[in-house]
């Protein structure tokens, strides 16, 4: 006999911590927009309860000209209380820029795929590791927060699946070096339960008290049932992308990231708080449609929540 | 400590029974297309492995005319040996219908939700079940299969929530009244792990022997969720349908059917056998967005498998 619903709600988390990605992650695989309305994105998602925001990242503009303007979106948004704002930062120099720009908490990346880091970078995984010791020291030093994304973590699209073990050497060298945190990156959504379990098995075991953090693309329409096994190995980060922002380069026309708003609607119907006003962030991801001139692929900000209802046909 | 994938991976079913519902609920929910299209499509979904179609139904053309030809249709597909085909009828003239045409496995249907049936088929729900009495007894004395589909089981757009304890009685009632099988319809996608859970719970206890199928939309993105929950559920009958085919009549824009081959994809990855091949249903979904002239929802099928590599850029 299975154990109840009730049984299983009582297992999982009380509350999960969403980071908003879109104005980076997402908006990095849009066209440019204007850099006024990045600022407009982040306030606008200021206001909705999330309490964690990835606002810009500090990459080369030949690399990704949508991050461009990072300085000026970053200096320009109203900065809320109580939101923690983070950057991205794919190298020492970009590390640097954030630190100088305020930033005391920031992403690095690194891609356990060595052909998916070395089309990224340049450089093998292993030079990329070599890169981030310095990295994390330079940002311990600095006094700031860091957290290690680990890229293609559940399958790389050159090379096909990515070893557990790989990953999990990874994630001891970095976790040695000093990494506050760990993120997995489902970098082409190819993530599956059986992938996120697996995973979890081994880095549970051997880093139990370091934070994790998902991040997952709705790219084959897993994203959400990933997300339903993390919280059963009592994950409570993850992260999401206001409308599902952001394609997937190497699948023209496939969604990207799992959207925050689908990502809340399920959580509080399972009765896990978030902290976000879902309508507050509805009205967000029609504005974040409206700035990149394109249908989203939320189904909730098409459908809207399960709550909201059709009015009833004449005569019924 | 929670379970290991192994030992979650143990305790799920071995092996899934899909019925494809493409050509019924996909295709009459999107602009008619031409018989000999319907035929082809049913031809080239026999051919991928699939076990169980629905092909039909059996329905008042002025209610859907997009299955005006029904008749012509099943007539004219090559039926394969080892498919169970079946079909849908609304009522007790459909259900003679469906015999006279030979089906031996029949789908009926009674929603939930009050006002839905009523929109339905301008009725209360009591009135269909008792219409359902009558069925069930002429399905059975024509030696055939009856399934009762309950819609809206897990909400109703126009009355929100329905009480479990409403799906539990209608249960009760048609396993009385002779059902072979029971579905449960997730009419406009508003199920959620948590209500999965919650009617399985309920349904499960006071009818332990008898055959569940769930039917899930991917309205909200929540369907392979859902999924992952009835399979610890021991639930092994799933309804999905070839790309996605089918729109949500109250969310326009709103993807429908669970799409089969990201059932599939999730379910092989699991090591759940479902005997269909994959790639030829690849094929297949591609033919369906070819005769609807849409892009349709299918995140597999943009993308592809997650074991579909993307060649090397040049010089990795």
């Amino acid at each position: 006999m299975s154990p109840t619903w009730r049984d299983r709600a009582a297992a999982l988390p009380d509350r999960v911590s969403i980071r908003e990605v879109g104005p980076r992650d997402g908006l990095q695989s849009e066209d440019p927009i204007p850099t006024a309305d990045k600022i407009r994105l982040i306030d606008a998602l200021s206001g909705t309860g999330l309490s964690r925001i990835e606002a810009v990242s500090f990459v080369h503009p030949r690399a990704i000209p949508q991050m461009a303007d990072a300085d000026e979106v970053w200096n320009s948004i109203t900065r809320a209380d109580g939101i923690r704002y983070s950057a991205l930062a794919p190298n020492l120099r970009g590390a640097r820029r954030a630190l100088d720009a305020g930033f005391t908490e920031i992403e690095v990346v690194v891609s356990a795929s060595d052909t998916h880091n070395r089309n990224n970078v340049r450089r093998h995984t292993e030079e990329s590791l070599d890169e981030l010791t310095e990295i994390l020291a330079v940002l311990r030093e600095a006094g700031a927060r860091s957290e290690v994304i680990v890229a293609t973590s559940f399958g790389c699209p050159y090379e096909g699946d990515v070893p557990v073990s790989r990953v999990a050497s990874i994630i001891d060298r970095v976790v040695t070096d000093g990494a506050d945190r760990i993120a997995f990156g489902d970098t082409t959504g190819m993530a599956t339960p059986r992938r996120v379990a697996e995973l979890l098995d081994v880095v549970r075991g051997a880093h139990p008290d370091i934070p994790l953090l998902l991040h997952f693309h709705n790219t084959r329409g897993a994203a959400l049932s990933n997300v339903l096994v993390a919280l059963e190995y009592g994950i409570t980060e993850f992260d999401a992308s206001v409308g599902g922002l952001g394609g997937c380069p190497y699948a023209p026309g496939a969604s990207g990231n799992l959207a925050t708003e689908e990502l809340v609607h399920m959580l509080h119907d399972m009765g896990i708080e978030t902290g976000v006003d879902l309508d507050a962030l509805l009205r967000v991801a029609e504005l974040a449609e409206t700035l990149v001139d394109r249908e989203l692929p939320s189904g909730v900000l098409r459908a809207g929540p399960r709550t909201r209802l059709t009015p009833k046909p004449d005569g019924l």
